[in-house]
């Protein structure tokens, strides 16, 4: 039996991690909100991580494992400037430092695992063709920076012996299901996931568009992998790029063409957003993800497969 | 006439900055102490980067040109772990938000110059033999860690255009007159200034040590030339590495020598020091610094240099 805390266990990635332990773990999930699915086996804290009671509740268990996946997503950190700041650095610091003080009380004894979803947002242009593990964060987004921040704050309270902290960079988590959110790359499941229920979707980006992406699944898979890593041996001391599938918009169209024929095909409609072109030009496309490859992370290997996957998790089901 | 305020005027940097500039530009200097010298040019405030009303009584004349050079030095953010966060983050943190308040109720019309001293510490080992300008940011010190977060803040603060801000990434600085300080290179300087006053000195790290310096007035000049750069023409978007002179201790004890003499260096006692040993493991020995080259900033080429400019600026004075 593991205690894990999952801060963030409402959102997507959030509800499919908590699904992913079995009703022999202890699990305790905090977030704004929960999607009204009966999971009987989790505690559910309801409240902001911005809250130091909150937070203080969340850890009074003293859980093993913490998932850290609460952010303030893209679109709306740069909107709004102070509220992506607030939730995303220093709500984490808090955070942070409480764990530390449980540390220091317990001299020692209390060393929770930490694994921070971070993110590719933490790269900016201009970008090699295939970045490699070792790449300079330079950020040019607000939730880059943050994430960025993020990062090197965990190093360095592990390093320090207060936890043993794992920051991970998530590529773009395609298909999303549900609805469009306010991150920029909204639109990447946007124009997979509406043709499939026969709905329209807006493309604001050319078709050239190369990003990259893994599914819900191997997001789940890299953060339970992540935990069964031992941490001490872990030689690097950044933020570790996760595996992903690099490919443009216009193969993401051919595979849902492949798969779902050309009708669903031509419920995507090209409508430029400049806005969006402009943040999506400072994203990087592709990873080597050497090092985590080496770790025994993976992800798919086709759209195709990115595809199926939603199929069968979201639209079978 | 411009007007400046120095943010850690009080300090040995911040001091020498403050006398370059003349008796025209209005000038204001905050820092927790001043040194018994008489500057009458200049309007002091005395108080903590930490405590907001002095931050907002030092930016209450709207000082076009910003340098924040306050800093908890990295022996002492190594040692006391909270007060290295709270003085090296969270105050600039806090000083940020303030101006981009400011910068909000002008219409945009204030928007200060920001030039940041930033320091080699946030790079983290292993290195390559020459460091090139866009190398990852992995410190393996706290110190190193909050000079890393306050540039991805002062770049995101830059970019949303509340301010125009860059970072430079000071060499260790070399010759440091005065006394021995609580950063762990502090022996860089006090195996040349302490021989040169008749002074024994400790030498607590092998002679191979390979270390990167730059004067005390290259540091001025760098913080000078950096104000007269046109910051909307900067393409990157990370703290940018200063020039600097890579040598070993050796190659400083022999350019002692050959200033000074024979009985100088016999002055220098090896004493080994296990924890100085370790940290500097992790610093970097050399940079290419081309970017700041071709912007026009430049450093020593020897160290017989760097001593006689320490002879020249502090014991001849």
């Amino acid at each position: 039996m593991t205690s894990v805390l999952i801060i963030g266990g409402g959102g997507m990635i959030g509800q499919k991690l908590a699904s992913s332990f079995s009703t022999n773990d202890s699990l305790t999930l905090l977030d704004i909100g929960f999607p009204n699915k009966n999971q009987s086996n989790a505690r559910k804290i309801i409240g902001s991580v911005g809250d130091p009671e909150i937070i203080e509740n969340s850890l009074k268990d003293l859980p093993e494992v913490i998932y850290y996946l609460a952010s303030v997503v893209s679109g709306e950190a740069e909107a709004d400037f102070s509220k992506g700041w607030d939730v995303n650095i220093h709500a984490f610091w808090a955070f942070l430092s409480l764990v530390k003080k449980l540390n220091e009380k317990s001299q020692g004894q209390y060393k929770p695992k930490i694994i921070f979803t971070s993110s590719i947002a933490v790269f900016g242009s201009p970008f090699p063709n295939q970045i490699p593990d070792d790449f300079i964060a330079a950020p040019r987004t607000s939730y880059g920076a943050q994430k960025a921040s993020c990062e090197l704050m965990l190093n360095d309270f592990s390093r320090k012996g207060f936890c043993e902290g794992l920051a991970i960079r998530l590529p773009t988590i395609c298909v999303r299901p549900g609805k469009p959110n306010l991150a920029a790359s909204s639109f990447f499941s946007g124009i997979i996931r509406e043709p499939l229920s026969g709905i329209k979707a807006q493309l604001p980006v050319s078709t050239a568009v190369r990003h990259w992406h893994a599914s819900p699944r191997s997001a789940v898979r890299f953060l339970r992998h992540a935990e069964t890593l031992n941490f001490s041996q872990l030689t690097f001391n950044s933020g570790l790029n996760m595996p992903g599938l690099s490919c443009t918009v216009e193969e993401q169209i051919e595979a849902l063409r492949l798969v779902a024929g050309n009708e669903v095909v031509k419920l995507i409609e090209f409508k430029p957003d400049e806005k969006i072109i402009e943040i999506v030009k400072g994203w990087p496309q592709n990873f080597k993800a050497q090092k985590a490859k080496e770790l025994g992370f993976y992800a798919e290997t086709s759209f195709e497969e990115i595809i199926q996957i939603f199929i069968e998790d979201e639209v079978s089901g």
